[in-house]
């Protein structure tokens, strides 16, 4: 048989126990079969995505995930959403991701969203900006993204990721002053570069004839431009190279596409596949199967889990979980023939409606694997199995061993 | 809730099986329903305080515990001694722990305690040696410690803690010569320092008129000073800073009350707290409910697990053991609004009378913790548990995620 390696990652999905469910997960309090066949078939544990205690952004779990550390590896999230979006970001470039933005005449932020503009009416702000926005010495581009999202990459030689964000978080606080994060005179010429970009979106958005129209439609004006997550891109080794592995992703989200390009998998578009609620589970699984066909490594990502945990919606993290088992299990008797790893990036408790270091359940199902006596794909359940407690770095190099490609080290 | 988390922790508590209890650790013969309680509303498992298969001293142990790198932050012994006792050691300060000793004429150690002298005789030696000790060139100091202990503080430039011990660490042995342990000038002039230390120290202390009164009253005198544990000083980052946590001690010996005021703990004095078998652990335990008022995170210590581990005595160890339960039943109702952790800093087996690598078990109670089906806190029991083995290092990072002050890592 061919080594693959299916990698299911339920974005947030572990969780801490909740009361109203009688002190357990959502997870546990699923009805979730397919999962707990791949538990049964496999070899649990749980896995700390970066380290105990180290609470994960989504961007670096899944860098470790992937097998590259994210202390080397990690340099801002900006570039993992333009790569998403398609952009074809040039080593050295600094990307930023933007949002297009409601501001009255005291900057201060009356809607981080504008309204969740999106369509023609942010394609063509974007554009404008795009057109209009110049500033000498360095190159500027603006990227349409969805709803309200853009992105803007920086063009030039003396920049530096090394800069604070001027979107404020939160509704009815002023635009931030972007500031250098080290003493770097990169990073000081930068800040004064995005402070100076956020002064003339504001400019070229506020006379904007989409604005006047949206406000005469009663609609919220996008008249600013919030700036955050300055990255910088320099190419990586890529999975093919460093496992011999042909990759490939079938996710939604523009993040978690941008991280797969990033490290080198192909992307796999499928229609239906939104990152959202909406998302068709069933038409990514079905790629999925698919794309056993062509590659070797094939990373499945789900982001509705995450999005019920930061809702704090236990219920609807429960019937997320059931509706991609139920997706699932069109794969389940593949682990007669391959590896197939069910995980998540990181836990998303509902009672904090963050990301929280909690360890995340996993379960390796396959031929030649150490089948442990684990039949429920959970938090705790998997804390007895057979992998014990590992970390995320771990997983690639366990995967790999498995399907015997890791060659010996030392004689 | 306020976060508050108390960290409980019974000095060289883990134990390997002894064969005249039926193969049981001291833990596993103990009758403890306030610690099983522990257990039974936590999440379990083990830990290596520094890592699997090291040693742990005591203090680099609690540095690990308490989230400093001791392969970073120790530096030597001795300047937690002196801490411990409140001498105001400043920023470079080389530090010792000293015996008062008695030798023979050819300086021969005949009591490495001089009959464990103390009170005004000790006092009187120390302040002796303070005022007639001078050495040009360095500024020396004399402190007197508890029964027949004394800290010495050498104060200049060019000094360095790889100095070894002049302490033969058992009667009958002669004084050793102190010996560079790196090739650096400042290592061999260190120890060359110690040296004269330790010969004017005998020259004074044997013309003492307390020796004299002491040999009439048939006493063994006090002639000379055992010098080990040499250490550098330098502050470092404080608990309050790095974790934001508003942080005590309540603890009997000088070590430990030393190593929390190094990282910045306050230490909390408690009448009856003396670090020995006698020590008042009501009173501790008392403090720590009182403490609960005024402080994020304390750190309560018993010393008489790792005493009774040192005398070989399994019988005493139990019944240090169940004493310390009996005062826990005080805190063990706090688990429904704080986080409570039980562990130790190292096993100390009766069978071998030292500290040995074998993890210990750690309990971690308290609101929103996974907890798993583990109710008894002892060695084997708790490696069963959630949360698997971990390092003394992962500790407080994995206690601040559980009570949300853990800030994301990446976007």
């Amino acid at each position: 048989m061919p080594a693959k390696i299916m990698l299911v990652i339920c974005d947030g999905l572990g969780d801490r126990p909740i009361k109203d469910i009688g002190f357990r997960t959502p997870l546990e309090a699923s009805r979730k079969p397919s999962m707990d066949f791949i538990a049964a078939n496999g070899v649990c544990g749980i896995m700390d995505p970066i380290a105990p205690g180290v609470r994960p952004g989504s961007a670096p779990a899944h860098l470790a995930i992937f097998g590259y550390n994210p202390y080397e590896y990690y340099k801002g999230r900006g570039v993992f959403e333009a790569l998403g979006i398609g952009i074809d970001v040039k080593p050295g470039d600094l990307t930023f991701r933007v949002n297009l933005a409601t501001v009255d005449d005291n900057l201060m932020v009356v809607d981080r969203r504008a309204g969740r503009i999106g369509g023609d009416d942010s394609r063509i702000l974007f554009q404008l900006l795009d057109e209009e926005l110049r500033i000498p010495g360095v190159e500027l581009r603006f990227y349409p993204g969805v709803e309200h999202r853009g992105v803007l990459v920086i063009r030039g030689e003396g920049l530096s990721w090394m800069v604070s964000d001027t979107d404020p978080e939160r509704d009815g606080a002023p635009i931030l002053v972007c500031k250098p994060l080290d003493g770097s005179v990169e990073a000081k010429r930068t800040a004064e570069l995005v402070n100076r970009i956020s002064m003339d979106a504001y400019r070229i958005l506020s006379k904007a004839d989409v604005n006047r129209r949206r406000v005469s439609e009663g609609k919220l004006q996008a008249n600013a431009l919030l700036i955050r997550g300055a990255s910088f891109y320099e190419p990586i080794p890529r999975v093919t190279e460093r496992y011999g592995l042909k990759a490939c992703c079938i996710a939604g989200g523009p993040l978690y596409k941008g991280v797969a390009r990033y490290v080198g998998m192909d992307v796999i578009d499928v229609k239906g596949a939104t990152g959202t609620y909406e998302s068709d589970f069933k038409a990514k699984v079905e790629a999925c199967i698919k794309a056993l066909e062509s590659y070797d490594l094939i990373y499945l990502h789900f982001k509705a889990t995450d999005l019920a945990g930061e809702d704090g919606n236990y219920r609807r993290k429960i019937e997320v979980i059931e509706r991609i088992d139920d997706a699932l299990y069109m794969i389940i008797d593949k682990v007669e023939d391959y590896v197939i790893t069910l995980t998540a990036d990181h836990s998303t408790p509902c009672s904090i409606r963050t990301h929280s270091a909690d360890p995340v359940p996993i379960a390796i199902a396959g031929p030649d694997v150490r089948v442990d006596d684990i039949g429920r794909f959970e938090e705790r359940a998997c804390s007895k199995g057979g992998l014990g407690r590992i970390r995320g770095l771990d997983l690639m190099p366990i995967l790999l061993d498995i399907v015997n490609l890791t060659h010996k080290y030392g004689a």
